[in-house]
């Protein structure tokens, strides 16, 4: 059997990035993306799952490339209606966007699970690749300011990263079952590599690695483990990575994300602009800063060169 | 005391617009309108008020003319992408009316009342006259086709009334209480009439009707009970009104009306094109279609004067 499969991990905007480049260069059989879901959360009533959508609708296409997040060809009719009867209006969900929310919310009261319903949607867009939630089970992020413990959301969009943050914790994530088609995957003789994507590592991905199991199947996995830098010249390329690294004692850097994790790593894939940094890995260069569809092709080619 | 209150019976469309005239010739605090909600329903996991929520959308000026139902200035983003994913789309929610459905939903969950919601609503959009859901308990109007009992959105909407049905019943009626402020209002020392607006009988009025006590309170107010006829020349001015009483074995007239509220009603308005029908009731006359806002007032006027 050829090894031909690969498992990509990935939170919202920088990971979903990398998983197109890389659903441009592999058949859909041959890659499988285990997204966080740790960012999820309950809202109007509602079931959210920010990075899986945001994974659902970059492969769609339906991506809205002018603001960065959530769906094309927006409207705000909802949002705008809810502000005038003194509805919370602090996190935005767009008209299209609300569908997916409604409906995903109304299956899984149903008891459908998050990864049927979320297969059912990549089925009507017709996108090829498997997104798969980490788990079915809720896991919640939550970060811990001065003021005590706040739901991710809450610091994230809510207060925009702003309190400064000393400990991070995965409400949920020690009684969750990873989702059994990731830990198959991860198991898979098919497997080829595994590939983390240029996601921020503490809120995207470790609640992965968070699920019992699968950090283990990852480390056992015998096939190269490889992470993209999310940090670029000491910067991250979007969101609160590098401000959160501080906040946490880490060193602001592509070497620091490489440290964080460790030995779970074969590979680590820098951008030009950190080419000297010293890690343990085995490192290699490219542009990992991915502006166009170009870009993320061109990164996946890459990351894909160095695992062979 | 001035007798100077107003209580008003209404569905939806056909009873807000008498409702909206009412509004316009009475001070705010001297209107109160009991609102049908054996319409309601769950959908999508939202909770549905359609009476209460046109009675709304038309006294605060937000209702859809051109539709002729819903809300003004709507969008359907939300419907139309809601399709793309093999959601039910046979009931129509705009995307500014769906705000009002989630908001009800979240608020109805954390454990507020449908009245407390519905003041709120009306206090945002400034709403004089108090829009009362004759129960904060669910009634559920259902209605028995040869196939069996249907809920009535799904006859109403779903099958666009196209089932012969030979019974109607209000599910949960029985153990309904009847909102304390409607019963007031209609024991009140401030009442001077009671008006039962050109809405459906059987689907609109008598839900409200059929709640403990609220039949009694009207028939023992001691003040004029005035009914305006949704029939004009045998033909109803919108909806199922004229089928269903057919179908229910009666005389598909203004005087059929008439009889099936009875004893109920002191007074009785027709249309001019009814004007020789015979009826139990004190009669008199007005223009009883109301297409403009011009009419409604002039019919507002008309009931006011017969009862004084």
């Amino acid at each position: 059997m050829s090894r031909d499969l690969v498992v990509a991990l990935s939170g919202g905007i920088g990971g979903a990035k990398l998983a197109l480049g890389l659903s441009h260069v592999l058949a859909p059989e041959n890659l499988v993306i285990i997204a966080n879901t740790g960012d999820d959360f309950e809202h109007l009533g509602l079931s959210i799952s920010p990075d899986i959508d945001t994974l659902t609708y970059t492969l769609a296409g339906l991506d809205n490339t002018t603001l960065g997040w959530g769906r094309r060809d927006e409207t705000w009719s909802f949002m705008e209606t809810l502000a005038t009867i003194g509805g919370p209006t602090w996190f935005r969900l767009g008209d299209r966007d609300l569908a997916l929310h409604v409906e995903r919310t109304r299956r899984l009261r149903a008891g459908e699970t998050l990864s049927a319903i979320t297969d059912d949607v990549a089925r009507h867009w017709g996108i090829g690749p498997r997104i798969l939630p980490m788990s079915n089970d809720p896991v919640r992020t939550r970060v811990r300011a001065e003021t005590g413990w706040l739901d991710f959301q809450d610091y994230f969009v809510g207060q925009q990263c702003r309190p400064v943050i000393d400990a991070i914790a995965f409400h949920g994530a020690e009684a969750a079952t990873p989702h059994p088609d990731a830990l198959a995957a991860l198991a898979s003789p098919r497997l080829k590599a595994v590939v983390i994507c240029p996601s921020n590592p503490f809120i995207s991905v470790e609640p992965i690695l968070a699920v019992p199991g699968m950090r283990d199947a990852i480390a056992h996995c015998g096939v190269p483990v490889i992470a993209v830098s999310p940090i670029i010249g000491g910067k991250a390329v979007k969101g609160p990575t590098a401000k959160m690294m501080a906040e946490l004692g880490l060193e602001v850097s592509a070497a620091g994300v490489a440290a964080r994790y460790g030995a779970l790593l074969t590979h680590y894939m820098l951008d030009h602009a950190d080419a000297g940094a010293v890690v343990p890995q085995r490192t290699s260069v490219a542009q990992t800063l991915m502006t166009t569809l170009e870009d993320k092709i061109a990164l996946a080619k890459a990351v894909l060169a160095v695992i062979g």
